[in-house]
């Protein structure tokens, strides 16, 4: 194998592919990136056996090939070598060595066999769409921040991407919840989509998937499978197995019947909390709202270390109300509001409070209320 | 104790002051900041019994009085008010709370009683004398990488300031080493500190220090006894006991015939190093400069993970010689070196190499050779 390559090409290339290389192995081979060249490119592969991407970069190559290279050192060599160099990478398949020529650097790594390097089976992909980059990007971004990190209940540790029926007819929708939250995003459901099976993509897949949406003109290539779920770009194509389990019935959980309607500043709001819970201790960073006519009181009691109160013009026209909640969750979810005022929506203070952007339906999050 | 005081005015002062302050303290009064409203002006002083400091700001005190309340949950609430806002801190000594109010908020912190708090004695300073930061600033950045962190060589923990015959005539000298590799940093000595002792600066003092060292106007006054060095500015008086030890005799360490020259880039060399560096493993970085007229060889084999060798252009015109160093260590000194190409001058592959930046003999560097 020889070939040469635009060192920013190639940095690109190995940095995505190796993001998704776990930094402690066991197997070796896992460490490694596969490098194959053929024709007028190359591709990187690089698995940790739950997520595979490959990723594809136009090159020069003189020998077609294939071998494997730890991944994180080949990152770091392209990453240091200077901006704008061309950089020829051979491997002649007798001393198991890689080597590296840019300029007056000279680099040799140690080559693991090819033929060693697990390639993820291929999948039936019941469901073939496409959808844009910002879609996807608003569904994953505003949901995943409620993904449980609990490892027991192993089947909430990602988000729920499924067909519904939305407000709006048909959606495309994400789920993320960790019992004490929960985000309900849709989308209108993409062409083609209609019969796909509902798959809970892992937290480390929506990491890895969210390199692949910055760019606002791409069009997303989406296959699900009842295992499986697949994104691509003409370059990049990301695969991972989805977690194999049953999202439980979220829709019990989004209260219907709340009527108290709070509208307040979301950034207002959010500073507000973020100042009172200051004086709280770690644990329990509980904020208290006092809701009375177009008055919104915010209040943290910490008997050790102190007490805090601020206060908000807001809309609201219901009887008074005391509620109290984890100053995390609401400043987490009150962050997803980035156009209208947040709306809450509360029935009475031990009941789930629902929150959403104005009157958008297509956004919503419910949070557990704590005592006070 | 009643005072209004700026935001700006106000954060700046508690996080100069709250940055001393430990963060895991069995002294619960440690944790605090001593507050004093008087006349004009606030006083905040914050302590780790090792290291003193007293910030003094502007303020419209209404009623004179002190109290002490926690420093870093003082700060994080000032930090996040709104800029701009003006701050009211109220304490009837009566309640044991301080009240902080601006706008709509409202906080209540627990103190604890002034009288507890540990005011650090104060010392007969026999030296005192006045300096421009940007040279106390030089004195310390060149020499700070290279304080030892061996806790059992507790005189090396810190930079040894004192007056030594420089080469051109009396210098403020800062030294530091840890037995690996060593700086030296002269300055013209300032008036009236010919008869300094020679203290050593412990490291977080240095760390501290800095902060006052960023405005180029300012003078910076500086008084030290055997057991105690100040620095002060006209709002920021840092107090510090240094390190109760002898520093070793550095100069022994300094090597005198080292006479083979080698003139380099100080960037590219330190590039180059960089990148050789990358296919070593993490314990010994371990790069072998090779020698010959005019040109330098980078090499690094790392048997399991690979090689890497680099040739740079250089200025040499001695015999040939294969010298191995510490790939950190040549990285940190390299880095030091600012305005000019790095100029090292060896002896053979078992002696200390000198490095210094192009003739400029008032910041000089040992560094010494590893077996490759």
């Amino acid at each position: 194998m020889k070939f040469s390559i635009e060192r920013a090409v190639l940095l690109k290339a190995v940095a995505q592919a190796q993001s998704v290389v776990e930094r402690r192995n066991t197997i070796p081979i896992l460490a490694n990136v596969l490098i194959e060249a053929e024709g007028n490119n190359v591709q990187f592969r690089a698995t940790d056996l739950d997520i595979e991407v490959v990723d594809k970069a136009d090159a020069m190559v003189e020998r077609a090939g294939a071998t494997t290279v730890a991944a994180v050192t080949l990152n770091e060599i392209v990453r240091k070598l200077p901006d704008g160099a061309l950089v020829t990478l051979t491997e002649d398949g007798v001393k198991g060595r890689l080597t590296i020529e840019a300029g007056r650097s000279n680099f040799s790594l140690a080559t693991l066999p090819k033929e060693d390097f697990p390639v993820m089976a291929s999948s039936d992909y019941t469901t073939n769409f496409s959808a844009p980059a910002p879609v996807l990007r608003r569904l994953f971004d505003k949901s995943k921040f409620a993904i449980s990190t609990e490892e027991t209940r192993y089947y909430l540790n990602g988000v729920y991407m499924h067909i519904a029926d939305g407000e709006d007819g048909r959606a495309l929708r994400c789920v993320a919840t960790d019992g004490h939250r929960l985000a309900r995003i849709d989308a209108a459901m993409p062409e083609n989509a209609g019969d796909m099976p509902g798959v809970i993509v892992p937290r480390k897949t929506v990491g890895e998937l969210r390199k692949l949406l910055d760019d606002d003109e791409m069009q997303i290539a989406v296959s699900v499978s009842e295992t499986k779920v697949r994104f691509a770009t003409p370059n990049i194509t990301l695969t991972s197995k989805v977690i194999d389990g049953t999202f439980p019935d979220y829709t019990r959980v989004i209260p219907q019947g709340n009527t108290r309607k709070l509208e307040v500043d979301a950034s207002d709001f959010a500073k507000a909390v973020d100042r009172v819970a200051t004086v709280s201790s770690e644990r329990s960073r509980a904020v208290k709202l006092s809701l009375d006519e177009d008055r919104l009181v915010l209040s943290v009691n910490a008997p050790d270390s102190g007490a805090a109160t601020e206060e908000l013009a807001v809309a609201y026209d219901d009887e008074r109300l005391e509620i109290g909640f984890n100053a995390k969750y609401l400043l987490e979810i009150a962050s997803q509001v980035d156009r209208e005022n947040a709306v809450f929506l509360f029935n009475s203070s031990g009941d789930p409070t629902l929150m959403r952007e104005g009157n958008d339906t297509s956004a919503v999050y419910v949070v557990m209320p704590m005592r006070v």
